[in-house]
């Protein structure tokens, strides 16, 4: 069995295997909440254009209302018609994309034939990917926000198919195991008020023979499009009654995984997602809630 | 010797051995530039507090006069007193680190002696290096913007041992290679009005024997500090008559190098590093000049 890790913390994934998973304990406070202004701080002085720093204005499905916890990361956010993407334009795949899945966004008339996989052209032609890097590459092209979370609207369902918001999955995982997860999404909103489903790729290390730790990944066709090793999806559960908010996040390695494992075996805790990607979670989510409940793998 | 490679066209740098190098063609214009507005396009509502779109106001020496040819990427900007970083909290480096040269800034009663590498603690705890990291790793802790380049000012030169503006490098890189092309830098203050020099990582693919492309990297310490595969510097020149503006860009290797190679083997299309990296810097430096001439390996 191969032996990935992560920064500061155990996290074993074997090939076909789940995470081992601890309980989520302090999540902000203290050393790990550096400033008050969070994420924010990070700019301070980009010549952006005036915006306004509250909530985006937008249409009903809809990708401002998707942010309500906040934004992993800061860098290259485009927004969708029902999504919103922070693009990486080194590796050509997203770091983070975030939907917003309830009742009203699952369904409506909207038809998975109409769409096509098309270049993101708001991506510079040198950073972007291409359906032709795919071809013949043996990976799927793997949706992070998922087309069958956005039947409300054509429009927003066309938007999936993005290459910016697709990344190069095993067949398995795309087919099988991430494709339960996202199955797993859309049956939670019958549970809770609002599932917020945040997915993005991962390059976690691996210890080798000399005894060090090494990334090791693919990169496909001409724009060397990056193969992660890993995908992860946090989901923040708004509970019914409105009085707090429940945080699954789950890792899955970019391989074929066993169909009997269940996905509760996925699960890890917040803190391994957030040091091993770079992102930001908890903090945001903790400015939106004082009742934050991890699930873990019981 | 082992091929490495980048995306869309052909850099071989084997081991200890210089770039293979191109003239730089059509730099902007047709469908490398997809907008008149450039990387401020790429993060149209992200709701930052309101700031000037103008030049920064800083410091004489100063972090802000050093994007007059414009922001790489727009990711994780901090200001320090003589240079500005992107910072990628995945890697726990930066993505690259602009300053400005010229013999005001190189003189100065500033001593190395009283600097120490230090942790930035702008940086969260979780994606920030720490020295520990470093300790007994094998790699020197490799200084982007360079101490000597800040002579101006103590709080400037110290402000250059922040860990986030170190990386991992090979010994002999930071003692031999890298080094003589800082003091290369430093030494076209004498024949260009103004040297601008921005300097980063690069984690480039590398055929392997199955014939697919990979990148790999060493990751060091408790926090997975990424070991960059090589390292860009792209110098701007400013000529003394203002006439227009001079480019060169360099690629190391990560590794030990032959010393008799000249620094001029190394220079690359500029391409090269922006494809590799996924930063532009084509496209800014056009708004700032009409002249742009490409320096390159003859």
């Amino acid at each position: 069995m191969r032996r990935w890790c992560r920064t500061g913390a155990t996290l074993a994934i074997g090939a076909g295997l789940g995470a081992a998973v601890s309980r989520l304990l302090s999540p902000i406070g203290g050393e790990e909440e550096p400033d008050r202004f969070g994420l924010l701080s990070r700019i301070p002085v980009v010549p952006v254009p005036s915006v306004q720093a509250s909530e985006l204005t937008v249409s009903p499905g809809g990708s401002g209302a998707a942010m309500k916890y906040g934004f992993p990361s800061l860098a290259n956010i485009k927004t969708r018609e029902s999504y919103v993407i922070s693009y990486d334009p080194r590796t050509r795949t997203a770091s983070w994309v975030i939907e917003k899945l309830n009742p009203a966004s699952l369904s409506g008339p909207s038809d998975r034939k109409c769409c096509e996989f098309k270049e993101d052209d708001s991506v510079h032609v040198f950073h972007r990917s291409t359906n032709q890097d795919y071809k013949g590459s043996g990976f799927d092209r793997g949706h992070l926000a998922a087309a069958a979370n956005h039947k409300w609207s054509q429009k927003a369902m066309e938007d999936t198919f993005y290459l910016s918001n697709i990344a190069p999955q095993s067949p398995h995982l795309n087919q099988v195991t991430w494709n339960n997860l996202e199955k797993l999404c859309r049956s939670l909103t019958k549970r809770y008020l609002n599932v917020y489903v945040c997915s993005g790729p991962l390059y976690l290390p691996r210890q080798e023979a000399d005894g060090k730790f090494y990334v090791r990944y693919q990169v496909i066709g001409r724009n060397h499009v990056s193969v992660p090793t890993h995908f992860f999806k946090v989901l923040i559960l708004e509970q019914m009654d409105g009085r707090g908010v429940e945080l699954r996040s789950y890792v899955l390695p970019n391989e074929t995984t066993d169909e009997k494992v269940p996905l509760e075996r996925f699960l890890v805790p917040i803190e391994t997602i957030e040091r091993a990607s770079g992102l930001l979670f908890v903090p945001n989510i903790m400015k939106r809630t004082s009742s934050l409940q991890a699930i873990t793998n019981k």
